[in-house]
């Protein structure tokens, strides 16, 4: 699968024992880019998923929801690291392996009511994106699904999220953690 | 101008004395996000500027170069804060008003001879956008032109990149600090 092969895999990084999926080696190849933002733009032109916002998490969801935002003619609202965005915020804290970080949205981000597309790079445990949808509906809005170029179902996270009631989207699979 | 009319101005952000240009209020605009991209593809796609790769600089530059590599049919190489990119990287440190900071890329991002378009969402002092590209033509790429949403003229980094012999484009302008 042309997707799945473009992209790297780095053993013992961040740490011994994981290894990670670097998406830079797909998204820097001009086709393999295009074909990632057609085929997510392809599920979601159709009608069958009703959104009419996309919600990207920094930094990587950025560059597949900016061109997604493009392409399927919706804005785009950024889920930030903590103390980057100017105006209120809400913030969201969920846990890492040790300790915790944080995630903001604009309060005014969103409507009451809206309803999100959230993208992101790659699905693993599922803290931050089980953190964006909790901003999410902080606001009001609602989340009709969760796309993401790279699952590892194994690491739990597509669990996590359909026990929390979430519909996830995946391009590419890869076993193991 | 509709792209000046809707991005933000919030006082004393980050600090007193500062007006922070939020392009957020922009790029939520399913109409402000379009023309964003469509004027900088309608400037890139007329061949005048000769380019082959989109450099987006972390992290607000990620969501229109992703927009923009894809219109334009070119791969995207991110350029990230310090100890984000998985595989082997150059670095680049930075002057801040206060101490450094650092950005790195991919020794394998370009490859040598490589065009470059770099894009980022505001530019200030420059500060970021020199070390940009410092880190492009380590890996022997060149710097075609940098563009930009928002320039603020009065800061400095136009006449900065000028100096040092980088082309520059900007959507709107903003009088001021």
């Amino acid at each position: 699968m042309p997707i799945k092969s473009l992209i790297r895999s780095i053993p013992d990084y961040p740490k011994k024992g994981i290894m990670f999926r670097d998406i830079t080696t797909l998204i820097k190849d001009p086709v393999g880019f295009r074909l990632v933002i057609d085929s997510l733009t392809q599920r979601y032109i159709n009608g069958k998923i009703d959104y009419d916002v996309i919600v990207g998490i920094e930094a990587r969801g950025f560059i597949m929801g900016g061109a997604l935002s493009y392409t399927l003619g919706k804005g785009f609202a950024p889920i930030r690291k903590s103390g980057k965005l100017p105006a209120e915020v809400f913030s969201q804290e969920y846990a890492l392996e040790y300790g915790t970080d944080r995630i903001e949205i604009h309060k005014d981000a969103l409507k009451p009511g809206a309803k999100v597309l959230i993208v992101d790079d790659l699905l693993a445990t599922g803290g931050t994106a089980l953190a964006a949808a909790t901003l999410v509906e902080k606001l009001g809005a609602r989340v009709m699904e969760m796309a993401f170029i790279v699952n590892l179902p194994d690491v739990g996270g597509e669990k996590k999220l359909a026990d929390n009631g979430y519909n996830i989207y995946s391009l590419t699979e890869f076993a193991g953690a």
